[in-house]
């Protein structure tokens, strides 16, 4: 095994790192690659809006805490609304339009807090003078890739996919809606003729709700930027594309030569468990437990649907170590059928999603495909848990698969942050798709040029072919007459 | 740095691994792979037609010679014609119609012997009886993907590339012809409109290219496995793609998630120079010295053409240990504009290649375009090789962007072939588009279903609004005949 980067690391020793993270869930993963970049020497700086209620302070790196022009109070009204929404069933697309409208009520206003920072001269000036050499940032806001553009430092994104495919059009990564399922459309990479024709029609439509969803961030660019720059456009100068996805759980489809896997960062390491916890694990009896959690955004929940669970670890307002609890010490008790072990695989339990809200309900999609069961209806939930469970060979499998990795994901993170510190960008991956138009791209005029040359062709030629007979024609009925 | 991966080598150690290459230069990369996976304790039976000249017995492989119709001299009399073509100025469709003939001419006689190999029962059954976790191919020939096929063994391929891009339409990878320049077009990744027609004419030919260059490869297929299967629909079966090749000298383009890049994995290891040509680099003055190769394959060069070339090392026939004298000791004299080794990065001097035949021409216009140098003419040659070497400061900058990577492509390939055999394929990287045709890929039932809704509705409404209309009209001269 010869590691040859390790040979230049020298070369960004000092690397200097503006980190533009989006509160929430979000951070909590790329805390992790922030850290590492730390031990590995480097200088950071994240940017926190004074609201933040998970961005902390910490050793290893600094903060600089901005005022924003809202009150946390503010900010997580726009999430009241979600819980009374989510646990109403609905149709597909009122889901869509709730999660649009949702995306735009929580981000408009952290847009203006964006604003403040732009116009904050004396923040400006001191960043500036900073001299970073990348800015590593969520692209769920808009404001690290408008400082990127105008500090001109090379941008590179963490996250794990963006509102209607954002991420996939701005890269300019091909999504074939014949294999390659639109976000929120619910279907697999096998289609069926009337699933294709639905994701056809959403993928048609894509363009539009990004339009939509990305108004206030497009007005916020063009006002700080060229006029008539996108958001999407602004995005696609970013150097490196952090997925924080593999394809055990992701459909397989194309990839562009700037975008990297890192599916798996957010379990890399384990700590021990806090007491309380670590009791409850070791204490009831022999059929293990199981760890429910409806991620870190959820507060409320209807009495009748909680009724639906039972035996259950419950986690559904703050912070639960669930890593920790998915450790691979064999913690828990392997004599049920239900949730068995199995520690040299590193694999203990499965999650299973109970889908709410954002892309909850395509990672649920994709794992059930994967997991041959199929689990739509929320009323049969806690009966299709257990029926779930039983698939723990498959389970077992996809770990292995999923763990079966050169690099493990958070040095391939690391590696491609400094990757592009070291080369101030990535310019070698960057297609050149970039530099066409919609038309120029899917060749429209190419074609329509084609098609001009191939109907004057055809037109002359008939056009000679029926002078030629009316000639022939004439000079037989001439020489008919002369006859 | 953690290695997952190494905790899984013991599953395999003792993977038997068949190997069938391809002759010649091909086998030359090919033979690094096999040797390191000896070293790491597999199992190895390489496949060699009688008539080979570069692949021989070893200590880290087993042979089978396997006797074919054809005799060593018949098989390289095909090249003959080349020589005399390759240095004559013709058309680029000239060119391409020569490289399918000879690739036509020099691969048909091996697929009969490929043939002897399917019909040699003791030789088959003894073949069977091994149990080989993986079949490790090269797949210019077709013999090993129908081996696969036939023992139910998982493939990875080991390749460039393929004719007429056979490889991308195998692999479903999207190629969008507005900025993948097509192969043999000459084209680069950024076109002017009448590049892009002549691109996207050349696109549009590719399969019927394709069609006609394996031609004898599907003949073969369909005789020995289903009916009418062709030898890309064989090929799309494998599981994992190892390209030698890595975007500093490759255009950025779409990938699919089971396409690995190993670029320079043929550039890894080091060797000491024989006597004489260690006499010849320490002898001759200040200047360094210039490599000159036309490849493993040609043997004649006409004498005017010989003449344009001085000072240079010549090797024009046999097997010259390139890479050992481009290694990173500070052999190259380094007074010298011309050839500078910059020995911390690794980089000693860059090849400027004389395109000849097959990719080289594409390549040629890769290097090209990467080092804002242009060398299309070949009586300019000599001249433009000077301007070009003082291209360095690029050569050194694209030399450092490809050394740096985060795993070497030898220990890639090693563990992509491993994966393979350690999970029995790469299921969960195989795109879903292989189960599509070709209607179903391109979406144009669905967007036929929807013109068809679309013109439906157009007429209906129509109709309704030519009804109303003359209903109105009607009603109103009936009140005014009433009047």
């Amino acid at each position: 095994m010869h590691f040859a980067w390790l040979c230049c690391l020298g070369l960004v020793q000092g690397g200097k790192v503006l980190v533009v993270p989006a509160d929430g869930s979000h951070w909590l993963s790329m805390k992790i690659l922030v850290k590492e970049l730390y031990h590995r020497g480097h200088e950071i700086l994240v940017l926190v809006p004074e609201t933040s209620s998970v961005i902390h302070g910490s050793e290893s790196y600094k903060t600089e805490v901005y005022p924003v022009p809202y009150t946390k109070e503010e900010l997580y009204q726009k999430f009241d609304r979600l819980e009374d929404d989510v646990f109403r069933k609905s149709s597909r697309m009122t889901e869509l339009h709730n999660n649009v409208q949702l995306f735009i009520d929580y981000t408009s206003i952290q847009v203006n807090g964006c604003e403040r920072v732009l116009n904050n001269q004396s923040l400006m000036t001191r960043l500036r003078k900073e001299v970073f050499d990348l800015v590593l940032t969520d692209p769920v806001l808009p404001c690290s890739s408008i400082l990127a553009n105008v500090f001109s430092i090379p941008t590179v994104y963490f996250l794990r996919g963006l509102l209607c495919d954002l991420d996939l059009q701005a890269s300019q990564c091909p999504s074939p809606p014949s294999y390659v399922p639109a976000y929120f459309s619910g279907n697999t990479d096998i289609m069926t003729f009337p699933q294709r024709v639905t994701n056809m029609a959403m993928s048609f439509m894509q363009p539009y709700v990004c339009k939509m969803t990305f108004r206030h961030f497009d007005d916020l660019v063009s006002r700080y930027l060229e006029n008539k720059t996108t958001y999407k456009d602004l995005l696609s100068h970013g150097a490196v594309w952090l997925l924080r996805y593999d394809f055990t759980f992701e459909w397989p489809r194309p990839l562009m030569p700037n975008m990297v896997s890192i599916g798996g960062i957010n379990c890399a390491k384990k700590a021990p468990l806090p007491a309380d916890l670590e009791e409850f694990v070791n204490g009831p009896g022999e059929d293990g437990f199981i760890i429910f959690t409806l991620g870190s955004m959820l507060h409320n929940m209807p009495e009748e649907k909680a009724k639906q669970f039972f035996d259950v670890l419950w986690r559904y307002t703050g912070w639960l170590p669930q890593n920790d609890l998915l450790g691979p010490t064999p913690r828990l008790k392997s004599s049920s059928p239900m949730v068995e072990p199995t520690v040299s695989t590193r694999v203990s339990v499965m999650l299973c999603p109970f889908p709410l809200f954002g892309d909850q309900l395509d990672n649920v999609h994709r794992m059930v495909r994967n997991m041959d069961v199929y689990l739509n209806e929320y009323s049969l939930f806690t009966l299709q848990l257990w029926y779930f469970l039983s698939y723990k060979e498959k389970v077992v499998e996809l770990s292995q698969v999923h763990l079966d990795r050169p690099v493990e994901p958070l040095d391939t993170a690391v590696f491609w942050t400094e990757f592009v510190m070291r080369h101030k960008g990535a310019a070698h991956l960057r297609v050149s798709a970039h530099d066409l138009n919609w038309i120029q791209y899917h060749s429209l005029d190419v074609i329509g040029f084609l098609i001009i040359i191939l109907l004057t062709v055809l037109f002359v030629t008939v056009k000679c072919c029926l002078f030629c007979t009316r000639k022939c024609c004439r000079h037989g009925a001439a020489k008919r007459k002369s006859e």
